[in-house]
């Protein structure tokens, strides 16, 4: 998505090789135009996969989640990264390591709002290692929920996250995926792999 | 906001005389239609503020917030309830005590998103006690930012929070005020308090 990869080149910083920061645009100020066209691009890219709910994960993929939700007309959920006192029964829980911040959260989603007939998109904001949308296919599987794909804003395409959940046969629509953040600089791939 | 009331009373859960639970449609699994009013109904209010951003806090705030930011065409900040490793530098933080969860969180936005010359519309999903919004505040006032008002979801009008903000004479405008939950029954206050 050129809109997207040129607000990563104007407004990205790199910080190493691996750790890219968009807290201007995605992760700590949102940008609302780039979401709505975000949206509109994941909700035309799943437009024929029956989806009925989207699942995504506190707090960043809140936005382009709830845009996608608009344009596609479903509900979103997101799971939370720890139990609140007003969610305490009935929940899908999985484990969540986070290599970024070197720690594991349990995540949740009330046992309510995914079921048997429901047909789920994952979305989240970025795809590095793959660990929450590995905890968030779990809890799919819990609910007994198909999964209709799963969309990321930006994948680290040099790490291993996307290979292994498009392994499994599951289809990863990323908007914009990194090559390399070496030097400095965010190289993409030209193509996002197939999935 | 009759569309919101009618929710509240349809889909909303009184689980005590102080605890209303929202989660089918605001703070765990969201409406994005609703969002979408929602947003629409908050961009009318404040049109003649000459807002240039909105404030919010992570997680629920994030969705109602968007969408405003979407229709008043300005970008959104939500606040961090901790410090992640990729905003280490240069923060306004300060302390939020929740009554609802026993804690206290210190709360935090990058001081290059907010600035002198900003008019900042702090928006939330529930006013009860306040304490929230008093440290949104606090971070406006250290970066010498102009405070726009106070848009909320949903207000606890039965708690102290709204009167204590508006007696500094801040507008505050609540699209479902609540005026008691007790005997599992939700009463709407007919009219908002001026702000």
């Amino acid at each position: 998505m050129k809109q997207l990869q040129e607000k990563i080149l104007t407004d990205g910083q790199v910080l190493s090789d691996s750790v890219l920061k968009v807290d201007s645009f995605l992760n700590h100020q949102i940008d609302p135009v780039l979401m709505q066209a975000i949206g509109e691009e994941f909700a035309s890219k799943f437009a024929d996969e029956g989806i009925t709910k989207i699942l995504t994960l506190e707090s960043s993929g809140i936005a382009p989640a709830m845009m996608t939700g608009l344009v596609l007309g479903v509900p979103v959920i997101f799971a939370r990264k720890r139990k609140s006192l007003t969610l305490i029964n009935e929940l899908y829980t999985a484990s969540v390591h986070s290599f970024t911040k070197n720690e594991t959260n349990e995540i949740s989603v009330s046992q309510k709002f995914i079921g048997k007939d429901d047909v789920v998109l994952i979305l989240d904001d970025f795809l590095a290692n793959g660990q929450a949308v590995l905890g968030l296919i779990d809890i799919i599987e819990q609910a007994d929920a198909a999964l209709g794909g799963v969309a990321i804003v930006i994948e680290k395409g040099f790490q291993s996250g996307g290979k292994m959940i498009r392994d499994r046969g599951v289809r990863v629509e990323s908007l914009a995926n990194i090559a390399s953040l070496a030097n400095g600089k965010v190289e993409f791939l030209e193509e996002v792999p197939a999935g």
